[in-house]
């Protein structure tokens, strides 16, 4: 190994605040992000008055690659979707690095334009961010946190306490397809078709739902745990029924058969780039109908509504015409997935 | 191992968004940091108008717990002083957490206790979190990455940009001793008398500082790389020259005992509890009279003052009457330090 291969690993002194340090933030993360200053610290001087919402993830995704997206992409959807299922406009937002000594320059170059590509199209800047390095050993590659900053506007009021029985139910795509994608690539698994991740930004979505409606009572993004845990906490947190129609929830063909040959139930894995959302009974038919226009959610679908009892349940009916309560992810079915 | 044993470890599943992390944020997160929510997403809903700085810092030390601390006292001291010595108020923390599976729970406790009796002592609250768990041997114990939010009160203007010649440089206390703890307890050595983390908030500090003077043109907390590396930036910043006297700057004998022992360099090794701040020469002798009331700032020192030029150069007035050029830390003197 030459002393420029030797340079193009990330090395303890990129993290210990001295020149190398200060070097690589300047020649990767102040481009990448176009930062105004070299500070971890950065000043918000135009907020206007109101409600903030504020979010927080770390990232430790494996592999840090995967068909349809990469931990970079992860880190700035996922940050982005947490606040706009808030109701609020993602704004700003932080990024801290911990990277094991001996990655590679070129990968975290690919990384941060991802993050720089994503930032662009959502229009949420990092305003601020820090690095650190661990040991060889002592880390997996990269983990990455984001912290984000949004504004929720006036009239918006999104939270499981303004859930009501006849509320109906909207899934705004397949599920699964995250989950299984990563654990493919974790696993040297291939399916036909390839199964894609589906992290993306759901912002511009979220903008055209409520200029249809102020009437979405809550929204999610159903990540870890999938959309069964999801549909729980909301259960939980409204204290209603949530139903649900097994053939109403769309599952992409290789999705359920990679399932159906692993043994993982797909209402329990991964998603990142889908939103569930409980409106007004009289608003839901409209609205599908005008999430189905926009291109990231042309399968949208009501797949149920809410009931008063039992309480904090959800129930699925099954095609077979079963009812079968639906509980929390319980143990691990796919760690590391984001 | 019985099966109570094996529950004081941290789990893969206390990461995967389902019942087992429901119950672990339920159980000691939301006591910890008195919780509104479940949610990693947080409203704030009376954020007046004006600016806001940001912040955010990883935290990868070695050993966790240290004389003096711990990572999780350190987590929110870093941050709230980062916001500090921008002359923003702390209000809110985010905090994200890292664990490797097998992570005792009763440090995770330890730790969880430490943030909050800080976040109490600062008035900071911590709104909104996230927990991670990476396999064993995929990480180091916990990382935790912490961002903040802050409002910078109107009058208030602190930035290298405003410094001018003729300012006073003010250290708070003295230097080197975060730095030679954690090495010391990382490497099983003992000083005597022992040497002890100066990990601290530094927010009510800043307070009596800015209510004091409004002019303080540029503060710091000199934190990895060391009040060199501080300086230096500071000198960049600016474009002006900055001079210290070797014998104003506050080292105690432990240190420099352990510094010499070990061929380090105190200016290049880390604090968490100190400030250096750049001032308007004719209130300088005033506010250092001042922080010599405060507890944390009994040692306040004028320790050198700026000049026209060399531009952007940081020079040291040596105890033999030398003059030594002070560049930034060049590789890595203590990694993981903070």
């Amino acid at each position: 190994m030459t002393m420029d291969d030797k340079a193009e690993l990330i090395q303890l002194s990129h993290g210990s605040g001295g020149r190398l340090m200060h070097k690589l933030i300047k020649d990767y993360f102040v481009p990448a992000f176009d930062l105004k200053t070299l500070n971890d610290s950065a000043v918000i001087d135009n907020i206007s008055p109101g409600r903030i919402a504020v979010t927080t993830d770390s990232y430790v995704v494996s592999p840090l690659f995967f068909p349809g997206g990469d931990i970079g992409l992860l880190s700035v959807c996922g940050t982005v979707n947490d606040l706009s299922v808030t109701g609020a406009r993602p704004l700003y937002m932080t990024a801290g690095f911990i990277i094991e000594e001996g990655f590679p320059m070129s990968d975290l170059i690919r990384i941060l334009n991802s993050m720089k590509s994503v930032s662009n199209e959502t229009g949420v800047r990092i305003i601020a961010g820090d690095t650190k390095v661990v040991d060889r050993g002592k880390g997996d590659g990269i983990f990455i946190n984001t912290a984000g900053i949004g504004i929720i506007e006036e009239g918006i009021d999104i939270s499981p306490a303004n859930v009501v029985p006849g509320d109906k139910i909207i899934l705004s795509g397949s599920i699964g397809n995250h989950g299984i994608s990563v654990m493919a690539e974790r696993n040297g698994l291939s399916f036909e078709p390839q199964i894609f991740s589906d992290v993306r930004p759901l912002n511009s979505l979220v903008g055209l739902m409520t200029d249809k409606t102020k009437k979405i009572h809550v929204m999610r993004d159903p990540t870890r745990g999938g959309l069964a845990t999801t549909l729980k906490e909301i259960a939980i947190g409204s204290g209603y029924c949530v139903t649900i129609e097994e053939n109403a929830i769309n599952i992409k063909p290789g999705v359920r058969g990679a399932c159906e040959l692993l043994g993982l139930d797909p209402l329990y894995v991964a998603n990142e780039g889908i939103l569930v959302a409980f409106v007004d009974r009289n608003d839901a038919e409209m609205l599908v109908n005008e999430m189905r226009k926009d291109k990231i959610s042309p399968d949208a679908a009501i797949i149920g509504e809410v009931v008063e009892t039992p309480k904090q349940t959800v129930l699925l009916k099954t095609n077979a015409g079963g009812i079968r309560i639906i509980d929390m992810l319980s143990g691990d079915q796919l760690p590391r997935i984001c």
